[in-house]
């Protein structure tokens, strides 16, 4: 690769989303780079990696951090290559995981976003460690067991089953000798959650009376709720948990590109009746047990107890529709948009 | 009193209320009592006790317990004296308190409703049995305390709070070393929120813009939402919590004669954005521990960091009205009923 005149191309935060996010809130600009200094090394950006928690980061409000500034790149996890380094820690060649956004190429000190760069251990597959190894599945590692804590012989739903913290939650889930219940859109999905992921049952919410379809499959009951949806789906599991259920909130992707307010949860006094809970988590909470979860991650992958999917695009130039994938429930696993191959 | 010829007045569910509760769900009814059996006594009542929970044992759905049937008395706790007597534990003249509804006398063996009947202590005034020491101070004990966990130097909120159980609530978290701010309807309520009950601040949400008084009551957000009320206060109050806040769900009495649902709280994905729970709770749930909350009650009570009001209406015939107070605010303190004196 020659380092001279090199451009980088990027993707830059240029209006707030009114509802639904679109690629005319971003500008694809291309700048010079300048060379590394002393405590700097360039990467080389291979894969962006898409998380529903983005659209957030778009709303200049509150959160647990900060939005994205307009004129800003947009925020993303990546995987990247070393290209040239001045750090220690860092040689060229190097796969690392990190957040350096919607571009080609980064120079940084190792810091950035809500990710420092960190190396990608050698026996995994890069991408996985954006996806089942990466925040994603150790979302579904938190959440499942931190927040919800599931019994052996318990009933656990999960929505947005097929997406990839869902569906890791599933197999989490099952793994610990739980009926898991996985709510999908379109019969494709749900088959794979009920042949591949190891669910007991799916349900298509595109082609079914949700809470007829819930009743039905959940006669005992409902224990722990995994809510990646929000809207209708968390209201009718509402009206079905049991005493002592814990809902666990892990995204509300129903409700993200909504104008207005959407409506809460107007069964929530079902939490009294059944003496629940409903807790959230931010997974970014849980950084120093992350190699714990890590490792079990691997070890159930590896026994071929949790299986996961990727759902690559390509070329930089489609970052924003790529997001957009998430909204219309078009991704089927860990939404990547691979930029580049490694040298 | 002469036994002879005894007649009993009861209130009796006659239909199931559409939105408000009224006088028209009930009919008075008359019945000539029997003689006690060799097991039972004959009970005088004395006060019927109210609470907002008693609204929603008049809806036919699912709930932590039955629904009152149609052509039942209607169910409610009491105070009452034992007249007659054929159980080793109860003599003529005891106080005892339990469920025993609405009506002038029962006959029972002892158990009843939600409560049996039990002894109440002789250095308590009888009265003191259903408020600051029965289900409504329990409930604020185990809810405050339990499930609301406040610590030292935390800010806390209370709705409802200038009612029987809000304001004990509130007088706990005191004693707990907490910041409280209370919510309730109109001046005198506030002022004895802030004169007589040691809250540090409370709001008229009558007279206030609710949202603007919080966030300026509460400069450091609110680490403890104990939620008597439900609606517009609850959703106000996700917006101004803090990094692992505990949302107490204790009940929702701005909705509980609401023909339709009620609006969710919208903003509940701030339990999500904060790492917050949202948690309900039963107070009978506890009864194993009541002895140790009761015990702790006393000795605040005793001590002067405790004060609680009883708000006394006199008449059998006015129960519905009665219970009607407790949702257009008329009452203030615990709502009981006289319907005698003792012998």
């Amino acid at each position: 690769m020659t380092l001279k005149n090199l451009k980088n191309r990027k993707w830059v935060l240029s209006s707030r989303p009114k509802g639904m996010v679109s690629k005319e809130n971003f500008i694809f600009e291309e700048e010079e780079m300048q060379e590394i200094k002393e405590n700097q090394m360039l990467l080389k950006n291979l894969y962006f990696g898409f998380d529903p928690t983005q659209r957030g980061w778009l709303n200049d409000m509150k959160s647990y951090m900060p939005p994205v500034q307009i004129g800003e790149v947009m925020r993303s996890s990546t995987i990247s290559q070393v290209i040239e380094s001045n750090l220690t820690d860092f040689k060229p060649g190097d796969f690392v995981q990190g957040s350096f956004g919607w571009q080609e190429f980064a120079i940084t000190d190792g810091t950035a976003g809500f990710m420092n760069a960190s190396k990608i251990p050698e026996n995994i597959p890069p991408t996985a460690s954006l996806s089942v190894y990466g925040v994603t599945g150790l979302t579904a590692y938190f959440g499942l067991l931190d927040i919800g804590e599931p019994k052996e012989g318990e009933t656990v739903v999960i929505s947005g089953a097929a997406g990839a913290t869902g569906s890791v939650a599933g197999q989490i889930a099952k793994i610990k000798g739980c009926k898991v219940i996985g709510i999908a859109g379109g019969a494709k999905k749900c088959r794979w959650l009920t042949e591949e992921a190891n669910f007991d049952a799916a349900i298509d919410y595109k082609n079914s009376d949700l809470s007829e379809a819930l009743s039905e499959l959940c006669p005992n009951g409902i224990d722990v709720v995994f809510d990646n949806v929000g809207g209708e789906f968390l209201n009718t599991s509402l009206m079905l948990i049991n005493m002592n259920a814990r809902i666990v909130l892990c995204g509300a992707i129903s409700t993200y590109n909504n104008e207005v307010p959407s409506p809460g949860p107007s069964n929530y006094m079902s939490l009294v009746i059944n003496r629940a809970k409903m807790e959230g988590f931010i997974v970014l909470d849980y950084l120093e047990r992350f190699p714990e979860a890590i490792s079990s991650l691997r070890e159930w992958v590896e026994a071929g107890k949790v299986t996961y999917l990727e759902d690559v695009q390509e070329g930089i130039e489609n970052a924003p529709d790529t997001l957009i994938r998430l909204f219309t429930g078009q991704n089927f696993g860990k939404q990547l948009l691979k930029i580049s191959d490694p040298d």
